[in-house]
């Protein structure tokens, strides 16, 4: 199986790794040099543009958002144009819902193969081969790249045959992790100004009946403040949940919390806030409740 | 210790079942009578009364809601007006912020102690002593409770020094737990209507970024639309969001995210869904997106 | 037909004075002595107190609050106990639902009549008898209010049977008008960020679709952002809010718009706004905004 | 001054009739024959298609949508290639921020002048010449138009000089009437389930505190569940809503009360009611609170 991946990002490079780890041959693209010489240090081929990378079985894309995927892929010299009938585009990054349809109505008519495959996972997990995988596509497509999700994660999620559908359980995962903030950021609010140690409530929380990572970790941050650096930033979690949006209002579906978290974000992006982890929507219930006022 | 225990509902039976278990003897007192002798048969000694069971050093209480609290407390021939100077009341309930202040106002002023110390986990928890334990009172009679504590629940987290704030924290989890039921039923209905299986999007949160069994368990409940029987009722719900928003409102602490539920559950009920669990409310989201219409 | 006038605040203090104007003679009743005074002074008779002017046919009643309302009707040598058998408690104060229903009941069983007709208008309005009255209650003794209300309004409707259906329906008029001021804040704080002149915007709406006072008046206090001093303040609004949520909830009847006010409103208090107007709550869309930020 | 008039739907035939019956000189188009044919026989020039139109030296523009004034600007044969340099296009349509932002920008490459001036008024106002005309663009075109406005409507108001500013206050204030519509729907379901009859509750605050048509007609429209024939449809109330959201995201401005009339319209076109009056948003306050059901 000729193997490539294009996009060696944070999460792209952990997964390249991962792949190389496992034994694949591979060849890689990135726009900037570094990140492609690290891996060219670990044993992959170096693609010199797009085009080159697409002489492959299966094209691996990771990119950071529509407009990078709608570049690398439609644009000119793209995967499109490039890889061969047959072959399988396989893309893992958080697209939206409107452009995985674009993708899938593409390939199709050029006789290539799509597979939508989103991940939840942070880069530790990239590069431990701990990702959460969401697959979507033609069920074959899907079985031929089983191996590659082996490598790369813990488990795999076959979730339909509409690539789309993928990205959009993709997207829906962020948006109850931002709902998750949210609540968290409304009870801290609430216990804070009663003087319960926020810290020790989070701790309840995510010992007892939320045991999950997410409630610990966005808890914490929310009780102490600390929103820098960024894992994930606000104007990222705010494209995430427009996106999702979006999916909502082509389907007909209101989803209240989710414009509330719309406006969340706006309201922290209108402060300035856009350096800060998405995590931050969780202090705007704080400062709603006057804390820190005289 | 002489040690008495109050309220044997399908929480408080449990629980006294673990006292009894751990070796404590124990005097316990029920309105009606076969929850009574279950326990009586097990070793327990039965009290004719409320004022019976107040011969105690420690007196724990598991009452269903505020009034029933209220009049075993504050009622004629209750816990105020039979409880010895320096004993305990240690009440487990989950009662309102407003009701815990006026018990520890009121045990004050007769001498006696009060600690508040509600619990999470549902009645197989409480039988199998595996509840988690919020705590807030006077120190040292948290400390002389503890021994209790631990041998019905499988954590104990003391939280302060005023009783009404382990009421907040229990109700302020709740809310929790009601914002997760919101986000995963808008998220069900939003992935369901793109053709997503429900149940399988509800396996890939629960088995990935969200490995808590009440994500699994109220996502699956919403994904098959199945709320009977309830596990824990839709008025209760109310009953806990009502009280988190009037703590909230003595506090000055907006809350949006409660206020959505509060209307959740208020059309829930206005349609006919008291005897629903309260997941039911994550149900509404897919009726707005006209699940079920032709 | 013997009539008394309990409450001469700014409301209270135009409203006795239309009756007096109108011709009628009136004992009037006042906590403090300056408003008393100067109603004395235009020919009006002084009560000693709340039972002295119980000796009446009608007794109008406009206070401050559901509390004041309680202690001069309920409370110890109040109305209750003084007014005559089939006399009228004229009830013409803004109050909750929950208490309108226990003054209903509390009449009744002393053989009282009781009517309650709140009013629509500012103090300038009732000093100019232009207010609106909207009127409750069995139909003989709103019949028998009826040339009071000519004396003091320019317009009576007459709601029902049931007393507080008028304060209900009087609350709900001011939910409209927050809900208005919230609409007017959210709009002028997207066109001023566009760059259109705020007070520009509201001259159009004001004098084109909305032909009202209120989307003027309440329009030009947030494009200046002048909210002192204070027509009617922000507790007095959210009291106004919060009484709607409260019958909402007695009914089932969920009210998302109610709600976000309710937030608005904690949040204006919270951050200190007690002494503004209520159409304060107008000008946090544009603090959302970032309006004012560098 | 050489007149032309593209498009003479319900709106833009009265508009037009305005002008012929002010005494200008006026060239027409429409797509469809009939709507032409009533103006011919009034004195009106027929034009063949848009681009016989553009000879003129004011052209005005009374289309449906965006996607129709797209189509007659910017596509083949439009009013960009055929309209004389320094001749002014008068839009008067509802268009997006966006779209007018795009036109202006157009235009100005093109040499020509814009103009937006959308209309508040239904279409009986409009063949009254009774509109209100909220204009922005370069000061002296709106000068070269004042004529035009004075025989169209009662009143214009000018609001700055870039012509989307005029689009911007059009949208906000259909956002004002739509949130006047949801506050009506929850006030109506709140007095209707006390008791209250609704079309008397909607004449107290149309002839009191609310003395304009909309809260009149809508109320009564809600009152009496009463939403066809549709005066303005749910889809067309929904995308503006959607244009107000969407200039308010590009502005960074949260709008919660925007947001919550987006779900409302989505739950109605989800349940089917894309032919109701948008109006019908207020009925879905009493459907929550159970009315109807037994």
């Amino acid at each position: 199986m000729k193997l490539s991946f294009i996009g060696l990002g944070r999460m792209g490079a952990g997964m390249a790794g991962s792949l190389l780890r496992a034994g694949f041959e591979l060849t890689v693209y990135n726009r900037s040099q570094p990140a492609l010489e690290a891996l060219v240090g670990r044993g992959a081929h170096a693609a010199a543009n797009v085009a080159a990378a697409c002489d492959a079985d299966v094209l691996i894309s990771m990119l950071a958002d529509d407009a990078a995927a709608e570049a690398v892929v439609l644009g000119e010299g793209g995967v499109l144009e490039h890889l061969p009938r047959d072959a399988i585009h396989l893309s893992m990054s958080t697209l939206s819902v409107a452009l995985s349809k674009r993708l899938a109505t593409a390939h199709a008519s050029a006789g290539q193969r799509y597979v939508a495959a989103p991940v939840f996972g942070r880069p530790d997990a990239a590069a431990a081969a701990k990702l959460f995988i969401v697959a979507a596509g033609d069920s074959s497509a899907i079985a031929a790249c089983q191996p590659l999700f082996d490598a790369m994660g813990q488990r795999t999620f076959p979730l339909g045959t509409e690539p789309s559908q993928a990205n959009l359980v993709k997207l829906s995962g962020n948006f109850l992790l931002a709902a998750a903030i949210e609540a968290l950021g409304e009870a801290i609010a609430l216990v804070g100004k009663a003087g319960v140690d926020p810290e020790a409530f989070v701790d309840v929380l995510a010992s007892s009946i939320f045991p999950a990572p997410a409630y610990r970790n966005y808890g914490l941050a929310i009780a102490q403040g600390k929103f820098e650096p960024a894992g994930f930033t606000a104007p990222l979690g705010f494209k995430d949940i427009r996106f999702v949006l979006q999916a909502a209002e082509a389907l007909e579906v209101p989803l209240p919390l989710a414009g509330l978290l719309r406006d969340r974000f706006l309201r922290l992006l209108a402060g300035g806030g856009e350096r800060l982890d998405w995590a931050a929507i969780g202090g705007l219930a704080g400062e709603d409740a006057g804390r820190g006022q005289t």
